[in-house]
């Protein structure tokens, strides 16, 4: 199969970890006999910095020509970075919100999952964890506050900035059947995550849920409040299999959800519209403060990869060996940074090494 | 001296709770030479049978004319109860709202404190946790989403529904204010949280807040991303003194960093206006599901009637002693159900009692 795939480096700690998921994608293919083409396309603080914007026409047109792109990160440290001294409108993530925008990004997966392997740095109690955590947000990712109407201006003299959050009952159908659908293949447990105790969105987000759950009579799903979900995923995260929620408590309850696997470093996503195309990348940040050090989790990434095989071009067995991979690389005891066990004694087990090691150690398993 | 206090018992386990309460600042009274009288008030679903409003205007009059008010919890199982087949401003939630609002009740103080004794009964690992966790949410509680403008209507016929989200620079300077002031009681340090990397309404929230930071040198001041905010309450919750944010975020991130206290029926909470007055609630809902029972945890009333007697009436030492006695308590093992360590070995050394025992437990110790 020959794969045509968009690649946005992107600030901080991204292009050292596409590298390795580029690295892991080529051994994949020479083993399975498929050929991958990567096309560089700007976006973030270097499109800034090169173009005087985050996202030119060229870099949308380059991302619809392509089959997937896959992605590092973007951004920097938003109290230091001189890109936050710009209007909104020209800092790095409007180019991400206006590429999710463009190409109709609305279903965004982000599964959260612990590694037996990687229990010893979960932050929860052994009793909690349990025998594990395996779960997936399903963030609505086109609606809601990012992509509302928004004005600041003088209110009889007074300073006041308005954001909007809307959503209409399409926007909900589609995203809710996503997350229906997803749940259909895991253990059939949807919780529908809102504040419909106070606003109207949630209200009407709600209702559709309802009625697009009886489609799905095999599915439980159940309403929870976001501020109790909050809670509950510390509390009992393993209650949960599949949480859909609309854009900004996505957002939350992802990052959220993403520390009881121990480390966002582990953590992928996959941005789908109604196409076979999709937008992978980590579910972290650009990490400024450790880019260049060659120390960041390329895990991430190349888990995004392997989900970029499995959604967009139908690759299940090659997904499925480079997963296989990753878990074999942590059963043998290698680790970046930010996964090592917080105990020495417990680090005498485990081998510390970089971001390239990393990636060299999973093409090897592959 | 005399305190006149409203007493909004509420619905669910509110009344159990609330008389457990009243007997503490009854005890105390004795103690110190106060007189304590209280005067019900009506609201949530109790008010809606009785009355068929949320809130009636004699309700917020009687509140209006106390000194300060006690509440309990209100509203009930969102997806069982007939409540919440009414209209969205019909329902219980919209009372508490409403008196939020009619009081001018901005400042929403939620302490966070984990006792030596209920280690146990945190999810986080020893580790993670350390020598303990004692944080402040200052949340705002009269802006943002709760009370924008909302509507739902059919746009191209297609239901569509919309909440506002909108603050102006005064009532973001008063409550940075607020966390400022607090944080010179404290640790001084503020976390300022917002989704300044999106929202219009939290990048008047950095402005406004770096402005009142100038009037608080000896204070250490952030900014840090919602999202980022989920994740280190769980990575490293003692990293925080006073987290300042807006409405909903408040509520959100108070609920997750109550779960590392070990149970929300220990977290209680204030919310003020400009003067002496407050509302003074448990942060914990009305648990319907255990109403009645005689097991809720009554503690977090009972500290937020101390937290009355400290900001409402300047009773500093009866509310230390109402602390103080709740420490006790805990050190001579008594437990609610909520806050019972998990693992048997260690109920053997703590005996379980329910509501109405816990309330003459720490009345005993004052
Ligand atoms: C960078 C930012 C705009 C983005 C978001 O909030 O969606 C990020 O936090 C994410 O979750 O992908
Ligand atoms: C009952 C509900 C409206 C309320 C809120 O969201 O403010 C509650 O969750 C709280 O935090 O006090």
């Amino acid at each position: 199969m020959e794969c045509h795939i968009g690649v946005i480096s992107g600030d901080g700690i991204g292009p050292e970890i596409v590298a390795e998921a580029k690295k892991v994608l080529d051994k994949a293919g020479e083993k399975y006999g498929h050929s991958f083409t990567y096309q560089d396309i700007l976006m973030g603080g270097c499109s800034i910095d090169a173009t005087g914007v985050p996202l030119t026409d060229e870099a949308i047109a380059a991302a619809k020509a392509s089959d997937a792109v896959l992605m590092g990160s973007i951004g920097g440290n938003t109290q230091t970075s001189p890109w936050y001294k710009l209007a909104p409108e020209l800092r790095p993530e409007a180019g991400l919100l206006k590429l999710r925008k463009s190409l109709n990004l609305f279903a965004n997966l982000r599964p959260a999952y612990l590694y037996e392997e990687l229990k010893e740095a979960c932050p929860l109690r052994d009793d909690i964890i349990g025998d594990g955590f395996d779960m997936m947000i399903m963030r609505e990712l086109t609606g809601g506050l990012y992509f509302g109407a928004r004005k600041t201006e003088m209110v009889d003299g007074v300073i006041t900035a308005t954001d909007t959050l809307t959503y209409n009952e399409n926007e909900i159908r589609r995203i809710a059947k996503r997350g229906f659908d997803i749940a259909m293949k895991r253990r059939k447990k949807v919780t529908s995550v809102d504040k419909a105790n106070v606003l109207d969105s949630s209200r009407l987000w709600r209702k559709v849920v309802e009625e697009v759950a009886k489609d799905y009579p095999e599915v439980t799903y159940e309403h929870m409040l976001v501020d109790n979900c909050a809670m509950q995923l510390v509390k009992d995260p393993k209650q949960f299999d599949v949480i859909l929620t609309e854009n900004m408590f996505g957002d939350i309850l992802s990052d959220e959800a993403s520390m009881v696997t121990g480390s966002i470093g582990m953590l992928s996503s996959a941005s789908l519209n109604d196409t076979k195309f999709g937008l992978y990348e980590p579910s972290g940040g650009s990490a400024p403060d450790i880019a260049g050090k060659g120390i960041a989790n390329p895990i991430a990434t190349i888990l995004s990869a392997a989900m970029m095989l499995r959604y967009t071009f139908d690759l299940d067995k090659e997904a499925d060996t480079i997963e296989a991979a990753v878990k074999q690389v942590l059963k043998d005891g290698y680790r970046t940074i930010d996964i090592m066990p917080q105990e020495d004694a417990k680090k005498a087990y485990v081998t510390q090494v970089g971001t390239s090691q990393m990636g060299d150690l999973i093409c090897e398993r592959i």
